[in-house]
Order: C-alpha cells, then structure tokens, then sequence
C-alpha cells in the first residue's frame, strides 16, 4: 500500500514511523507548504510542494491529510477526495456531520473513497462508545480524558501575556472514576469530572498573580474547572513536560434481566506515551481498511463506524478466524 | 426485526429479556427441543416443538441459536441455516474455523446470512484484540479471565464421587495483571496468570481430603494452577455463590515512534453481573447487524470481525456521526 502525507508535522513524522511497523505499507512522499528544501524528514522520505500533488494522481494509494481541525482539515480534505483516497483525523465533533457530507459529496463524485475523524477520541473512543451502547442499551456512558497534555488549553495559557511557555495537564477526578466504575451511575459535573493542572514559564519580572488569576477565570477553558497553576523554570519544563502523552477511558453501565437486576461494566482504557503518534497508527490502520474497500468498488465518506475491524488487519480472514477469534 | 430463540437454558432467557430493551426487536417464539407444554417463558412468548421450526419459514428475521459448543452447535447451526438467518456462540476457539466452513457452504447455498461465536470471549475479547494489533503491531497481547464463575470447571467438580454441588472462579493473579498494565511485557506461564478456588459441598461423610486432592491434580482443569478448595454448605453455595458473574481483561502494550521510544496501553475490561446475560445482549446487538447486511443482499458466514460497528446500533449513519462519533 503506498501511503503519502500531507502536512509534516507532529502527525505527520507520526505516520513516518508508523508506516516502519507495517510491512504492507511504504511512504512514498510527504507533501508540505513549506518550502520543501527546508523540510528533512526522519527516515529521507522525499518532500514535496503541497502545489504539485495532483502530478500525484494515480501514484498513491491513500493519502494521509495531517492537518489541523479549525482551518486546515475542512478545506483540505474535501479538496483532496477529488484526487486521492484520503483518511483524516479531523476532530472538531460538532462539526463532524458537516465535515462528512462536504467530503462525501468530493468522494462520491470523483470515485475516491475516505476517512474522516479517525484517530482515539473520534476514533476508538467513539468505536467503544457505539459498541458497549448497542450491546446495553439501558446504561449509561462516561468519558474521562488523562492524565495527559491538552494542546488547545496549553495554547490558551501561551497567549497570555507574561508567559513564555505552558503545559496543562487534564486530570480525570479519582472519586469521579471510582462511583462510575462501581456502577452508581453518578451524575457528574464538568467539575466533578476533571481538574487542571497548568505548569507555566513567566516572563522575568511578569505578573505572576494576575497571570494565575487569568488563566483560572477562562472562560470555557478553565473557568468551570478546578484549577492548579505552577510556576517553573524553562529548564524545568524541557526536562519534566517535554511529552505529549494522553489517554482515558470510556465506561458505560448497564442492566440487564428482567428486572434490571444485573449490572454490568464495559471499559476502555489508553495510557499513550504520546498522543499523535498513536493517533498516527491508527491513521495507517484505517488507511488500510478504505484501501481493501476502495479495491472492493466502495466510494464515498466513511467513518470508523463503517469498518469491519477484519479490514483494519494485514491479516486474512482465515488467519483472523484461526488466530485472534 | 422479527427474533426467535432455538434452545431455552440461561443463554435463550437472557435473549429474552434483551429483547425487551431493545425496541426495535421482538421475540416471537422459542423452540425446544423438551415437550412444549413443559417449558414457561418468563415473558409468556409461545413455546414450540424444535421440530415445527421449518413451519416459521419466512416469519423470523434472525434465528439465535442458545445450544452448547460441544455437540450443539456444530450440528445445529449450519442446519438451521438452511432456512433462517441464525446467529450462535460457539466458543471452542480451535474449532471456529471448522464450524465457519460448515455454517458458511450452508448458508451460501440457502441464501441466507450467518454469524458465528458473537458474545464476548469469542466476541468482544476477540475484536478488542484485532483493533489493538492494527494500531500498535509492535506489541503483545494478554487476556485475563476473571474473577469470575467457570461453567466448565465448575461442572468438572461436580463429576467428582462424593460431591454435591461446586462453583469455581477463575482469578486473575494481581502482580501479572500490575506487570502487563506497566507495559512490562511479563513472559507468564499458566500458574502465574491465573489462580482457581473452588467452594464444594460435600456429601456427608464423604472423604474431603481425597476430594480436594483430585480437584488439585485434575489434568487440563486444575493441575497447571494454583488451586485453593473450600469446603462449604449447600446453604452457602445458595446464598453467596448463587450468580453466575464473570468478566476480565485484553491488554495489548505496544511501541510506536522511530526507535520504539514510546509505549501505550490500551485494555478492554468486563465486569459482569451475569455471563449468560452479557452474551444474550450481544447476541440481539449483532442479530440486529447480520439482518441490516442480509437487506442489503449479504449471505454466507460472518463473524464478529466481518461487522462494521454501526450495523449493531439501531441509530442511523446520521444520528450515530451527529451524536456518538
């Protein structure tokens, strides 16, 4: 399967390295607005000007759109169905039903098949959701994301003025976890369910009271939250916050019986070292799935409710049926 | 969607019981193969002879099949694909690639549609696993079982001379669970995995130091495992061993980046009030699946791996991308 990317940044070298542990996979180009001269890849891959993709058309088999949600994914991917199969990871969920009928419509008329919003949460946090809800229709979900690093609620810190750098920490509340997980269907508030814990760099001589003051009264981001801010030093943060990790799980409780006398609890867990890379390695898994599809005659907007688990696998049927069931 | 139950222990009553809520099914009758009058629904849906089955040509939409894997099935399930869409849970894993075969010329040829070994281990486990290997192909897999009552073995008790009743409950080991979840990737034997305790009733007088001692050197049940026996009262048995809970674990710890240098865990866990219960819930959810594809014209054998998530939910492409992605 001959895999290309577009967009070189942390997803992207993501990709890079994932396509390694699938022998079924090569990358076969990386497409950049950037200059391409200025950008090295990790593995010498060769780089391309996003401007020449389409001399592209007919050389890869799914194209991989590392772009970001707010501006880059809404215009890239329904522009890029004209010419490629592609698979994003576009994770703005409100704007998911939108999202899908602009890249159906681009997929469907020019024969192409793709993927939208794969990755964990879309992706297989929602996977989890859809199977446990299916199976106990008469429960409840939860959802707790962490420990790990917020990208968006360390960017908010980051433009308040005084700091120089930020990590914000989103943190599941351990009483929260436990009442779900021992089935008493809690009802939860944002503030019940998770805290936030910023560790910021100040400029020297900054404000540092006001800067606590306005980073916990933000609206949406922190204000319906408890919580932390640490001042620390630039060595600091290089040292302990160079990550990204992330993670959480998916809960859902249940009854069943007669009388709803059984109760029962399906969980899904992630501890991720890193956040985009294992982001990217499901990126490679659903590519392989819309290519096996995409040779079975499909075209059109899918997304991971729409693939059979078998076709995520470089294994046969046979195989799976003989090893895995 | 029109659903009938053939066979009607603890797996044809947990069916019907989901069917209740599950609006968009309905149970509409229950075969067995005991005298008709001697068996009482617990919901009053009419009882029929196994033999009058092919009379209901045409008025059921899905066949689930409740028989036991031993001789049951096998038989069972490829016949009645001779005239239904049927859905089993076979689940002697070594012999799934048999019964595929079998159940799959047969409904190939009658033109219906199948799925095999749905529940949850065959079932939910086995998909647990196939997604965790497509993302994170750098890794290794653990199931644990338990705590939970084994059906199997308990029953293998019951054969011994001198016993009344048992139950026994497979226990996975703390530290081996703690050593895989830190991403240790432990080489386990069988012992260091999982522990069995059994609790038994006795006849009286009967010679419990020789009981305990066949328990403990049964070969395949007991013998590569750390076995505690427990001598208790029938009372005891009925008041704290009454359930038939059971549950555990699949975790698959991965490496993904260009040296390997991050590592991720994800795990599927159940913990279930009732085993026969959870497999009847997901029996519905993939009847429910295998009736969307024969609409759409699909026949022949499935299993759990062939079924893309959406076709378990009674929502819509859109509901579920507006609400659950």
């Amino acid at each position: 399967m001959r895999i290309a990317v577009y967009g070189y940044g942390n997803l992207g070298r993501g990709v890079e390295c994932a396509v390694r542990q699938n022998p079924d996979t090569e990358l076969v180009a990386v497409f950049t607005r950037r200059d391409p001269a200025s950008v090295k890849t990790l593995t010498g891959v060769p780089v391309y000007s996003a401007d020449s993709i389409t001399d592209f058309c007919g050389k890869i088999d799914v194209l991989i759109i590392c772009g970001g949600s707010a501006t880059d994914l809404p215009e890239m991917t329904p522009q890029l169905a004209k010419y490629f199969n592609v698979v994003d990871s576009f994770d703005t969920h409100a704007k998911i039903p939108v999202h899908f009928e602009n890249v159906n419509a681009a997929a469907k008329e020019s024969g192409h098949i793709a993927l939208i919003s794969a990755g964990w949460d879309p992706g297989m946090f929602s996977i989890s959701r859809l199977y446990a809800s299916a199976i106990l229709p008469d429960g409840n979900d939860y959802t707790f994301w962490g420990r790990g690093v917020s990208q968006g609620h360390s960017d908010a810190i980051r433009r308040i003025r005084g700091v120089v750098d930020a990590r914000q920490y989103t943190v599941p509340v351990p009483a929260a976890l436990e009442a779900v997980r021992n089935g008493e269907n809690p009802i939860l508030t944002t503030r019940e369910k998770h805290t936030r814990e910023c560790y910021v760099v100040a400029q020297e001589g900054a404000d540092k009271a006001a800067i606590e003051a306005e980073i916990k009264n933000m609206p949406n981001y922190f204000a319906d939250y408890d919580t932390t801010v640490t001042f620390i030093s630039m060595e600091e943060l290089q040292k302990n916050h160079a990550g990204i990790p992330h993670g959480g799980c998916v809960i859902r409780t249940g009854k069943t019986g007669l009388n709803g006398e059984c109760k029962h609890v399906i969980e899904y867990s992630l501890k991720l070292d890193s956040n985009p890379q294992f982001t990217s390695s499901a990126l490679i898994a659903f590519a392989r799935a819309i290519n096996k599809m995409y040779a079975r005659g499909e075209t059109g907007c899918r997304t991971v409710f729409d693939i059979a688990p078998a076709d995520l696998s470089p294994l046969s049927g046979e195989e799976l049926r003989a090893h895995m069931l």
